[in-house]
């Protein structure tokens, strides 16, 4: 269970991150393609993610030098006590890159391998998500509101979403994903981190995505799980190391998209 | 020519529409499905739309009797004076409904059947994009800045978006679309209206779209062309009467483009 104090922690990880990446956004910053020297997907990265993460690290080193750290920048630091500090901090670079606010920096703490508590932190529109899996919030210029997923009784009422039809998804995801499109009753794409946020925030029904890294999903477990919402991998089962991932905000629906996430 | 008058107008206009569109903006508010009635495709509408609308024909019915409105939501208002408002006052819907912010209020002013001043307002993150063809700019909490495109050699090295890969696209504009996809850089979904926004910010190098009507378009055609943009149809001739669009930042990536769309 995290502790008061893991709360105050994360605000603060978000928050000196959100001060090191704000600056970097809407400027001309080098890109540089992690996937070029493999031949793999155009794979962008930037100072800002860089940047972010060691301002992430540091404060976790002096504060809890005995934590691990899994991050998607640097090499994972081993810990003693059990809890590792999970860290993408800048989850949907493409979005960033090309000056969407659909990214967000994704702060969990894992405790003995259970995501327990996560944060989603938009620091340009300064909206925060936060969940311990009981219970979510969202801390915005507005205030701060309980979040809580919307119901919706079956698939061909609910609203889909995935960051990319096709780029992240291999031939066979990809047909069985056009499936699960044709019987929602609409589907965005785009959304990155975000969506899973829409999906917390009771605006959509159903996220679908595969060849997720632990960093792209851990945090946001607590948080859809805190809004009333079930996230799992395609067959129903626990997906906190990523891979594939579908979020529902009502249980029915999740059921429904499982027969066509196993098609 | 659009005189002083009327940008101090076009900005009263959106200032007035977003009043009242705001506050339905990620509210449970009723979506009356347009399509539905016809058998057709999920088209969504809501009290934003009518009610944006309104406030912006009530300005105009009472400051330019003489010139014509033509709108998404009413019947169009015939004029004798040659100039005509043309207006979509929630351009994106399905965003809007959905929680996302790229939605907009569209503004265009047209002189004898050319669009001459358009305006796309972003009235919850406030920043409204002005052209009259010549130059366009950016007002947002951060000040007014120019809008410039970037340059970019080829379309290998650009970012695409439409704002759904299939839904707006026949078969075949799906199959060119696909093909013009898989030749870029790197594609994003899910752009409606501000997709021609990040393109005149320069951080998009192309969108295309099918299925336009002309208050879907009329109002980024000044914002493109003043950012330096080229905006045409898929045949590269006028679009301001809406259907197949492509627009890019660099005219070397639009006669790129024009070749993957008239495959």
């Amino acid at each position: 269970m995290p502790t008061l104090d893991d709360v105050t922690l994360i605000h603060r990880l978000a928050d000196d991150a959100g001060a090191v990446i704000r600056p970097y956004f809407r400027r001309r910053i080098e890109v540089v393609d992690k996937g070029a020297a493999t031949g793999a997907m155009f794979d962008p990265v930037t100072a800002a993610d860089k940047g972010g993460e060691k301002a992430i690290r540091a404060v976790l080193e002096a504060e809890r030098p005995d934590d691990g750290i899994l991050g998607e920048e640097f090499p994972e630091t081993q810990g003693s006590s059990g809890r590792v500090w999970v860290v993408d901090p800048v989850d949907g670079t493409r979005a960033f890159i090309t000056g969407q606010s659909q990214w967000g920096t994704l702060i969990a703490l894992n405790e003995n391998g259970r995501p327990t508590l996560g944060v989603l932190d938009q620091p340009v529109i300064h909206e925060r998500f936060i969940g311990t899996g009981d219970s979510a919030e969202l801390h915005s210029p507005d205030g701060i509101t309980k979040l809580k997923v919307r119901p919706c009784a079956s698939l061909a009422e609910a609203v889909l979403m995935t960051t990319h039809p096709w780029a992240y998804f291999d031939a066979s995801e990809q047909e069985m994903f056009r499936r699960l499109c044709d019987a929602s009753m609409m589907s965005r794409f785009g959304g990155d981190c975000y969506a899973y946020g829409l999906l917390a925030m009771g605006f959509v029904d159903l996220v679908a995505e595969a060849r997720l890294k632990p960093w792209d999903i851990q945090a946001l477990i607590p948080i859809v799980e805190g809004a009333g919402g079930v996230i799992t991998d395609w067959t129903g089962g626990p997906c906190a190391d990523g891979g594939r991932v579908v979020a529902a905000g009502d249980k029915r629906v999740h059921a429904e998209a499982l027969k066509y996430l196993n098609a």
